[in-house]
C-alpha cells in the first residue's frame, strides 16, 4: 500500500535523508539474517519458517488521508479496502488465506459504529475468501486512523508459493484483467484474484507473480528486478487491456488512458508470467490478457505498433520518495 | 499497549459515542463467528487454526505520543519496546516466538538512520528470543510514527498454550517480578519473560497466565473475568512485590508504592494462577512471589494484614474510556 508522500521540512531533523522506501528496504534486509525461505523482506508475503513446513504470512498497513479518505469512503469500504490488499498480496503467491489480525489506531472521533462498521468491512471482504479476523489490537488516539492487517496463507498441496522471482527471457507476459482509473474510486472495492491464481498455479506453472498495487509499471518491474531481467509491453496488448474508468479519468486528465494503465496503481489485478510455450486455450479460460514479454535488458521497454521500441518510465507510488 | 486517550470534541460526529474498549471488543467479538480454538478475540493471542495444529499469533500496534515518546526515548529503545510487548504477550501463552512481521507508518521528519535504529531495536529484541523479522510493510506519513508488530509463535510439544480462562476458586496467584513504577521510564527495555512461562508451563501446569500490560490489578481482573471468578490480594504479599521504581515514584506522586504496583502497567511480567497443591519448591526456584487466591465471588479484594477484605478498584489503562 503505496501512496506519495513528500519529504517534510523536519527532514533535516535527521542525520541522513530519507532516501526512497526501495533503499531503506535494501539497507534494512541487508541487517537481517541470513535466508528468508522461498519469499523475503522486500516481499508481499513472508515465510514462516520452521512451522508447518511452508505457511506464509504478510502484512499491510493503511493510514487516513495516504491509502484513504475517511471524509471519502465510508468505513466499511475501507475496512473492506485493508482486507483486500492481503488477500491480494496472497493471490500473488497463489496460496490459500487462512486467518486474519486486524490492529487499529482509530481516530478518537470515531463513533463504536463507524468502528464497527470498520471491522464489519474487514470480516465480511476476508468472509469471501475463507479468511476469518481471528484476534487484532484495537487503540484510539488524536491522530488519523490506521489499520494493520496481517493474512496467515497456506500454499495449496504440491504447490510452492509462487514468487516475484522466476522470469526468464523469452517468458510472456499477461494479466488477469483491465487496469487503470483506480483514482476514480471505482476500485475500492476490489476482488483479491485468489481463485484465479490458484487456477493459474494449478494449470500453468507460472514463472512469477504479483499483484498491481502500485502501478503496473512499477509492479512489472519489480518481477523484473526480483528474476534479474526486463520486460517489453506491447502497445496494442496495452491498449486492450486499459480499464474503462481508465478511459474516463484520461477524459478528465488529457493524459492518454494507456498512461492511466500503466501507472495509476491499486488495480490489484496480478501481473502473471508463463513460459513461452504456455497453452494458449487455458490461458484464454482463466481470462489472461496477454501484455508483452520477458527480455535479458534490465530494462522496460514499449513496443509500438510500427515494430519500435522505446523505453518506459519506471515510475508510481513509492513512499520515501526524494 | 494501552494507555489513556481522552474523548476529543470530535466525538460527536459520530452517531453513538465510544464506549470504552472492552465494549467495543465484546461487540465486536460478536460479530465474529464461530469458536476461535483455544485462545480467542479479546486476547493477546489468537490462534491460526487449520494450520499446523497450533500456531499462535498476536499483533501489537503503538503510537507516537501514546505508548512511546520520540521526543524523549531512543529510536533503538522504540523498536525493543514494540518487540517485546509482542513477545510478552506470547510468554503469557507459554508459546515459543517464531517468527515476526514489523509494519511501519514512520513520521516523515525521520531520517533513513532514525529509521534503521528503530528496525535494529525491534531486530535485536526478537533475536534475543529467537524471533526474526521475515517481513513487513515500511511507509511514511505526515502524522505521528505508528509501528504494528505480529508474531508467530508455537506452543511446546505435548504443551497446549495456557490460557486466562482456566483459574479456579481456591487456585494460588503469584508474579514472575517486582511490579510498579513504569512511568519513571526504567522499564523501556522490558525482557518478556518467555524462559519463565516455558519453565512455568513444564513444571507447574499453570492454570492461567497473563502478562501485566495494563496493569497488575487490571490484568488480574482479566483472568477473573476469563475464568468467571474473582481474587483475593493480600496486602503483606502486595508490599513484597513493589519495585524499587514504584517506591522511587510514589515519593514524587505522594500515593502509597502499592497503589503504583497495582496500577502503573506496563510491567511484562506475568500473573500465573496455579493449583493450592503447587510445590513451593519448585514456585520459589522459578522466582515465583505470591500475591493472593483466586475467590468464587467476582470480584477483587484486598485482604489486610488484620484479615479484613476490602474491594479494590478495578482500573487500569484503557482505550476508549469515557
Amino acid at each position: 500500500m503505496n501512496a506519495p508522500v513528500q519529504p517534510s521540512d523536519e527532514q533535516s531533523r535527521g542525520s541522513t535523508p530519507t532516501k526512497g522506501e526501495r533503499e531503506f528496504i535494501r539497507r534494512l534486509a541487508a541487517e537481517l539474517p541470513g535466508d528468508r525461505g522461498p519469499v523475503g523482506f522486500g516481499h508481499d508475503v513472508a515465510a514462516v519458517e520452521a512451522v508447518s513446513g511452508g505457511l506464509l504470512w504478510t502484512t499491510d498497513m493503511l493510514m487516513d488521508g495516504v491509502d484513504f479518505e475517511s471524509g471519502k469512503h465510508s468505513w466499511g469500504e475501507i475496512g473492506h479496502k485493508a482486507m483486500a490488499v492481503n488477500l491480494s498480496d496472497c493471490a500473488a503467491a497463489a496460496t490459500v488465506p487462512v486467518a486474519a489480525l486486524c490492529a487499529v489506531a482509530l481516530n478518537d472521533g470515531l463513533s463504536m459504529d463507524d468502528a464497527l462498521e470498520l471491522f464489519r468491512g474487514v470480516r465480511d471482504c476476508g468472509a469471501e475468501h475463507g479468511c476469518p479476523i481471528t484476534g487484532g489490537d484495537t487503540n484510539s488516539w488524536a491522530a488519523p486512523t490506521v489499520i494493520c492487517i496481517t493474512v496467515a496463507a497456506r500454499p495449496e498441496a504440491g504447490r510452492p508459493p509462487v514468487t516475484r522471482g522466476g522470469a526468464q527471457p523469452g517468458d510472456r507476459v499477461y494479466v488477469t484483467g483491465r487496469v487503470g482509473g483506480s483514482p476514480l474510486g471505482g476500485h475500492l472495492r476490489p476482488t483479491p484474484r485468489i481463485r484465479t491464481a490458484l487456477e493459474i498455479n494449478r494449470q500453468l506453472n507460472p514463472r512469477a507473480m504479483i499483484d498491481i498495487s502500485d502501478g503496473l509499471a512499477i509492479d512489472l518491474w519489480h518481477i523484473c528486478e526480483s528474476s534479474g531481467c526486463g520486460a517489453i509491453i506491447d502497445e496494442d496488448s496495452l491498449d486492450k487491456v486499459v480499464h474503462a474508468d481508465a478511459t474516463l479519468l484520461a477524459r478528465k486528465t488529457g493524459r492518454p488512458p494507456c498512461e492511466h494503465a500503466l501507472y495509476d496503481g491499486e488495480d490489484f489485478e496480478l501481473i502473471v508470467v508463463l513460459a513461452n510455450d504456455a497453452p494458449g486455450d487455458v490461458c484464454e479460460r482463466l481470462g489472461l490478457l496477454p501484455l508483452g514479454e520477458i527480455t535479458p535488458e534490465r530494462e522496460l521497454a514499449l513496443r509500438q505498433s510500427d515494430g519500435q521500441c522505446r523505453p518506459l518510465e519506471i515510475r508510481g507510488w513509492e513512499h520515501f520518495r526524494e
